[in-house]
């Protein structure tokens, strides 16, 4: 699943890029679009779980400039024992019509359960869950 | 009472100047800190009420780019008997060592009660508070 | 014309209402997308000019929260001699179906000629320019 | 070296917390001071190069909330031959007072030509000015 977001004069910074903490708020924008598209987020809702950032890896692959169209992806890429990821992409269409990366991340979480706020170990139910989002 | 910001590189935007949206950030931090180094925030805390902004009128006289030295202002101007405003400044010091004004804004606002979230005429204890601000 | 942006955990505040200042970049993102799909900045481009923002004056009327889908317009609304205005609503569907308004804003702005970097009277070509988005 | 932020409301997001894509601006905030009062930024700009953030591995390791006053600090820790890293810290002291990490990040960076726009060896002068930087 991913979602498109037109580079803004508002999006920039002194070096006329996207700025390097914007990337984090288009990130966000695509994991909220995946968790209420795919029922996901509803999901963790019902199992009374909230997930959890406890890292972000991102790299920054080119720049991106006014006007730019970028097209920014999330699915669940690995599920661990305590943690599981996002892998998410953003890239854009050159101008050659290539899909050309700007920005690919890792965002590690864990689950926690909502009325303890303590860390759930990923099994059961809320595995299942993290597993349906592998697929979409 | 007033906030010292250095305009930085995320600031700014296609324009190279500082965004306009920022400015309301720059000016919530200022609003922020009044609230909390005159005692007036605990004041409004006590009372049981909170501030609710109804309207922001910013006039942007000169553009601030990288590197300058704002000074950002907060003081309550005007108590109503419905709702009350904040004058706020944003200025800089010129070349010649002036201080000039970037921009300028009223912020109203009405004082809700929290447990009801219905507007509260400002009058008795409130308005006092409200006063207190004035002189700051 | 009108953009659709879904309220986010990240556009809230303290509050656990979309923050004064984001509803700015909700305004300019519409305002982009009206230049951008119109022609109309393309126009400006081609003419040498370049809109600068002198006065915002923006009305809170209803808070937006979590999940909220906001309906954001730009259209200009009035031009005189020296500057013109865009007129901009958020608007919500509310329970009942009903479109109601979440923020309203008048965006006034000056014409700027790029090289010069003077205020431009508003006057034959660029006068046309700015018509045309009044019926947009 | 470091920085001092407040948490203010408009930092927060629907957690409650200090939105992740909020620190890359604190931390961004803590690189712009060490820059500009170490002389570092300006022996940059004198020697023609620009640094350009290809990496950014953010750890969230507890939450920070309204009130909380951060020290956001930034340092070079690592110097390679074709990229370098800054080592940055946002902590805050707790209730007995001592202080606790809330976020580490490592930035990883290359130094760009400024007017080839091409990445540059870290040799010569420009190790010399990083390594300056390890010291602050």
């Amino acid at each position: 699943m991913s979602v498109e977001i037109r580079v803004r004069g508002y999006h920039l910074d002194v070096y006329q890029h996207v700025n390097n903490g914007r990337y984090l708020e288009f990130l966000e924008e695509a994991r909220w679009d995946f968790m209420s598209r795919s029922g996901f987020g509803d999901s963790l809702d019902k199992a009374g779980v909230a997930l959890v950032i406890v890292n972000i890896n991102v790299n920054y692959r080119r720049p991106a400039v006014m006007g730019d169209v970028l097209n920014v992806t999330a699915r669940i890429s690995h599920i661990g024992n305590k943690s599981a990821r996002f892998e998410q992409l953003v890239t854009l269409k050159n101008d050659d019509g290539a899909e050309v990366v700007v920005v690919d991340a890792d965002v590690t979480f864990c689950v926690m359960d909502r009325e303890t706020e303590k860390a759930l170990p990923i099994e059961g139910r809320i595995r299942d869950i993290l597993a349906s989002g592998m697929e979409s």
